[in-house]
């Protein structure tokens, strides 16, 4: 197990009517904005329930787009800052919550927000903001991360900074019932390979994090198809609610090598067909396995032994066997693992691979080996 | 899924030399007293390793005890007070811990302190403190509670409160090495211990908790016996000293019924025979998971399945042999799971159960239907 440093200062207050405790949890006279999504929570109740729970009626900003748009939420900066907002409030899905973060670092911040995102400096004060979770999918909800695309540069980028975790999230489950099934499903995805890009790397002897690993995708395994099948099965809803914040929260990811090389290539992915982030995983993930089967086999052998119960063949099958039901899974959910399917046919890996070179990012992966004629390989492996 | 509030702000700062760094996790100018146990640390240059890493010398506080007794705390608060200290460190197992949050507690406080353990008065303020663990065992570096011991009236009592939570808690694995056999298996158990008493219950439908604690007896159960035969195994030392920790950090407990009865009856054997704490957790848990073995039905088969892999057999045959697993695996540490085996032949089961409702505690468990009797019951099968 490598050394490693965890805190995570996120209060959750998890469970039906939790939204009602959420003004004790904001500083008194504080000057509150919610930042919303395209308006789902208007229909499905949340809305009223977030306002009714407020002291007082919230600046509101709506329009955070799946994907947070850099030049929208500078919009939002604007706003706050004229009407001198000292405490946001994100009420939607992880984009909102990522977007926030942004909002919430660049509202007393002098310099060029984009150097925030591109890492080149690290804000020093943050607005403080709490979250109303409503999709369960990023961990945004309790991390300090957060991801922003550039609509100018078609660039998807991610920066973390401490002082973006949200002081509370609310997650209850019952605001996930309303939710469309590819949402739904594009949520399990998204939370299985957060695990998958912590977990599938070469070994660590790092047991408690491998264990709790196994356990989140069994979790997401069990009670995806579930929740898709009862939408109104609230215990279902809260394990995948809770499987999703505890995937990304930092926990799993403690002393263990980490892979985020699918996220990576998935970034460009969406940033250049416009494909969902889910989509983009569910393609690229199996055919990352595949290509790196080598590297990735002592684990790759675990998992299919722990979390999909394959204890016969030779270790190559098994691994094989393993990616493949990977892949039925994603497909069971009714995610394409092809690129063919999704109609994103142009080959655009010499494109990503210039970037990735720009970037100094090759060679990525846990073992430093994934080159660019690999990620070529597994681009064309996931036509 | 029960509704839960989560929040655990601990820093953990895990793994080899990273004591080195405690100076920065201080405030500056802080007046530091350490609050020691018997002197081991002494031996094993841990308190070489802890002064070097001090901006300057701090006071020092020796001699609390395995059990942490109320009479030599009210000493340290005596000196921390007149010495006007406004930062602790506790270096040390969980009894340091316990002991160190009680003198963080009480400095600060007017009343009688004895109210803060029997829970009649909650504090208001804390002084600072942060932990070097030496220990792993009782999860104390990384939860808000501790569990004191009053000679006068052989009494222990625990108490709870998120402001005696550690700044911060140095985790490094070779601290470990010299423990004494008996402290190693004593950590294991408790930990053991730990997860059963939020795990074993009635079923709650949360399967990220149910993971978590199956992942962390599986670690134990892997690793304990590792640690024994190779003492100075990084790898095993850095495991069991994580499962610990994650075994009482709040994590597994959220949303769950919990059930810490083995942990009430232990208590009282202590306090009455002077027996280890993990001596009494491993006399008691078998002898109550059979005779609480209905209630628990559902929760037991599940332990079978994932934890010891037992799938043959009736339900019953099933819940049997995991109740056994479970005592082989506590003597084959070499710990007795009689009390004969202890000589505490004294029966002092009506003692009990009188001090129990007298704290009007009974009926307990996580089905409320843990009586005199069935008090009685467990500790005649423990015998």
């Amino acid at each position: 197990m490598d050394n490693f440093i965890f805190q995570n200062p996120v209060k959750v207050i998890f469970g039906r009517n939790q939204v009602a405790s959420i003004s004790a949890e904001i500083p008194k006279n504080s000057k509150v904005m919610l930042t919303c999504g395209g308006g789902s929570i208007r229909k499905n109740g949340v809305y009223d329930q977030v306002i009714n729970a407020l002291d007082s009626k919230p600046i509101e900003f709506w329009g955070i787009e799946p994907n947070p748009v850099f030049e929208t939420l500078m919009k939002a900066v604007e706003i706050a800052r004229a009407e001198k907002i000292d405490f946001l409030l994100a009420v939607g899905g992880g984009s909102v919550a990522d977007g926030t973060k942004l909002i919430s670092a660049t509202i007393p911040f002098d310099g060029d927000p984009w150097e925030i995102v591109t890492r080149k400096v690290k804000p020093t004060k943050a607005v403080p903001f709490g979250c109303v979770l409503t999709l369960p999918a990023t961990g945004s909800e309790m991390n300090c991360g957060s991801v922003i695309t550039r609509r100018e540069t078609k660039e998807k980028l991610s920066f973390q900074n401490p002082l973006v975790f949200p002081r509370f999230s609310v997650l209850d489950p019952t605001f996930t019932y309303s939710l469309p099934t590819k949402q739904v499903t594009n949520g399990i995805i998204d939370a299985f390979v957060h695990v998958t890009e912590q977990y599938l790397t070469f070994p660590a002897q790092a047991q408690i994090q491998d264990r709790f690993s196994e356990g989140i995708l069994c979790a997401l395994i069990e009670e995806g198809p579930k929740t898709l099948n009862n939408p109104t099965d609230y215990d279902s809803r809260a394990n995948l609610m809770w499987a999703a914040t505890m995937a990304l929260n930092g926990l799993i990811g403690c002393g263990v090598p980490q892979d985020w090389a699918t996220h990576m290539i998935g970034h460009e992915l969406t940033a250049f067909f416009g494909l969902d982030h889910a989509q983009t995983l569910a393609v690229i993930l199996p055919s990352l396995l595949w290509v790196q089967r080598d590297s990735k086999r002592h684990k790759l052998i675990q998992y299919a032994r722990r979390v999909w119960n394959i204890n016969d063949g030779s270790e190559a099958e098994m691994i094989e066997k393993a990616i493949a039901k990977t892949r039925t899974f994603f497909e069971s959910l009714g995610l394409p693992t092809r690129l063919t399917a999704l109609g994103a046919t142009e080959d655009i890996s010499d494109l990503i691979v210039s970037r990735f070179q720009t970037r100094n990012m090759l060679p990525m992966g846990d073992s430093k080996n994934l080159s660019a004629d690999k990620i070529r390989e597994i681009l064309m492996q996931a036509q």
